[in-house]
């Protein structure tokens, strides 16, 4: 830390007063109690922060000045007079974020708390590069920034979230295995340069975990594992409420747990590897195999229909009852639920999210995920754990980009706003 | 939080000041800096905290007030006036701590550095309960608080480590599978009654873990992985430099990971788990049969001097060439390996931790461990990945339980000095 650290930004008595890190703090502290645990009077910001009542009410004069916190008019009365309602005001700026998938883009502008307030989705192949695929995402960026509506402030951030391991604090992907080209690519470097706000990138499940922790069912949860279940298999942990990344930004890759010796080999080379075995291209696989050998006529239907089989035809064939699917549904979600129970001994979560494109599944796979943690897992760890299918559906990439941004810059970051925002104060 | 939770002990202004949580920050933000960090020069304290000079003046002197942080003398001169050097008086007060395995107390005094003053070490049994096990304690208390030498501050608070699972919040063991009578019993209270002065409980894991951190090799590392080999097993987690105790308190537990269908039954009740198989206990069982049936010479004669064969009778038998032993170790460590790899995919630590009895083995085992995680672990997880034996040896428990109540009193806790060092202020 240096004294460059320093807040200068938004203070109230203007730009030449250095602010202590503590008065910075103090200003982080009251607008995470309004934009966060959802204050929405002064009492309940002293009583969220702990701050004197003549403290709060100065840091509230500088939020608001900055354009960050405002006056929503009278809430109830409980007697006397009624008190003042706060708001954060989440359209004071707005923020890009791309979800880049295997296979697809997920482009969006959001408002400061993560709302989504227009989204294009469309496929795309990553393994065309860094050059091709970020091309494809500006053009889409300006799009979008024409549909920002009016009364939103101006761009403060960007949010990259990739299918791969990133260095976060370098935002670029490292060694990612099924980007070529991409290991290293300056992500930040080349968005910030032509936008002139910061940019973050993170791991596509990283930015899944932070979203369903912040607007999604884990709010309120110190401790979760966010299993995504897709192609591949990933988990994205909160820890102590803080995302844990790990020391090279590699954390929660529990798609290569060996689960058996069952002959398959792994993309990564490995046999027996959870993912090979129940991921979605393994489903699509075993489907296709008992669509040709006569094994589901359900599923020969389908091959011959649409030409191809995926995850979600099994799904569809267990809904409708196909013995087959069924089975291969329940030995994916048993896989799993086998690599889960190691999980929760190891971290003891009070909550496990299942999300990504096999969860929408159904029930039969979630209940055979529950089985198999409660039978396989301590006692003591599943006491209160829930487990639970994702709340956020297919926007859950975009709203996850968007909190990692906002926290940022709201939260560690309250320095890195934009001049503009200084201006204000 | 609440108003309650305003510091008002060690202010230097008097007693009926209310402070902020801020001005509280940053006065832990500038002991942490000398305590922790190492600063020791006005300049240090000011390049570690981003604080400037006139608000870490009076910090300081509010800590030098408080008999905390003293002036100890000149440091090197750099071409002007030579600096005042800052040092933490660990000497301001005392803890006592008691870490019980299921077999030991030890039971020590300790500085507020965690240096070890004086240490008892004893036979015990976990399972003669709570009643006659802290009586013992206590009297072991009574005994070592007459060895605190001159110039000692009073004793400040308590810290117990034990070999189950704690609510860390309730200071109370939760459904500790080898403590019978142990569950639930209010071990904070019935100390802090008796010596009124804080109490903390935790896992016998998790305290080394924390005392490696602050006082061993891990020192610097934010993600590290502590593992404890010995009649159980253990893991023992920091995560982004704060240590991961779970939603229970059950983190950590890699003990009954299912590693191979042996036909071993575990403890827990379950077949295959690895403590079932690598533990010192399975090495005991294993070497015994060794020696028995006349496979191993060396076992044979070990068992006829010693009347019982332990995991050290093994590490001695492989370190003098007895190709028995040498198997057993080995298979022991690619089993713990295999559960490693698969920690490190998931939490890409920078360094893991190997300790407890069966970590004296030796070389040979750390070497098999190392050899087993970086064959199995995905390249990019171990890209950084330090593998190393604890370095903190026989003291590990007492100096951890010491980390713990220090890092509560002086770090989070700072508002819960006792009485005398706010009448110093």
């Amino acid at each position: 830390l240096s004294e460059a650290r320093e807040g200068h930004v938004i203070s109230s008595s203007g730009a030449d007063v250095a602010e202590t890190p503590s008065d910075l703090d103090a200003r982080k502290q009251v607008l995470h109690a309004v934009r966060v645990l959802g204050a929405r009077s002064r009492n309940d910001v002293a009583t969220a922060t702990g701050l004197g009542r003549a403290a709060v009410g100065q840091r509230l004069t500088e939020l608001s000045a900055a354009g960050l916190i405002e006056d929503a008019g009278s809430g109830p009365s409980t007697g006397g007079r009624p008190p003042r309602r706060l708001r954060f005001r989440a359209e004071a700026g707005h923020i890009l974020v791309a979800d880049l998938g295997a296979t697809s883009i997920d482009v969006a502008v959001a408002d400061l708390s993560s709302g989504i307030l227009a989204h294009r989705a469309e496929e795309a192949d990553i393994a065309a590069g860094p050059h091709r695929v970020l091309e494809r995402v500006e053009s889409l960026f300006d799009e979008l920034g024409r549909e920002v509506p009016a009364g939103y402030g101006p761009l403060w951030g960007i949010g990259i979230g990739v299918p791969g391991p990133v260095d976060f604090n370098a935002g670029r992907p490292v060694s990612p295995p099924i980007m070529p080209g991409w290991d290293g690519h300056p992500i930040r470097e080349q968005l910030s340069q032509r936008h002139g706000v910061p940019v973050w990138v993170d791991n596509d499940v990283n930015i899944r975990a932070l979203g369903e922790w912040r607007r999604g069912i884990a709010m309120g949860h110190g401790n979760v594992v966010w299993i995504k279940v897709g192609t591949g298999i990933g988990a994205g942990l909160i820890s102590n409420g803080v995302l844990h990344r790990g020391a090279d930004g590699a954390a929660g890759d529990v798609g290569h747990v060996p689960v058996v010796d069952e002959g398959v080999v792994c993309r990564c080379g490995n046999i027996g590897c959870l993912e090979a075995l129940a991921g979605g291209g393994a489903l699509a696989r075993d489907a296709d195999m008992a669509a040709r050998s006569g094994r589901s006529q359900w599923l020969a239907d389908a091959l011959e229909r649409d030409g191809v089989l995926t995850a979600k035809s099994v799904a569809l064939g267990a809904s409708h009852g196909d013995a087959v699917c069924v089975e291969l549904l329940q030995r994916s979600a048993r896989l799993i639920g086998h690599m889960l129970a190691t999980v929760v001994n190891l971290l003891n979560p009070s909550l496990v999210v299942i999300g990504g494109g096999v969860s929408h599944a159904g029930n039969l796979f979630l209940a055979t995920i529950r089985e198999t943690v409660y039978r396989r897992s301590l006692p003591l760890a599943t006491r209160a754990l829930q487990i639970e299918l994702s709340g956020l559906g297919e926007d859950a990439g975009v709203i996850g980009a968007a909190t990692m941004v906002a926290d940022e810059l709201l939260g560690a970051g309250l320095d890195l706003l934009p001049a503009s925002v200084a201006a204000a104060g």
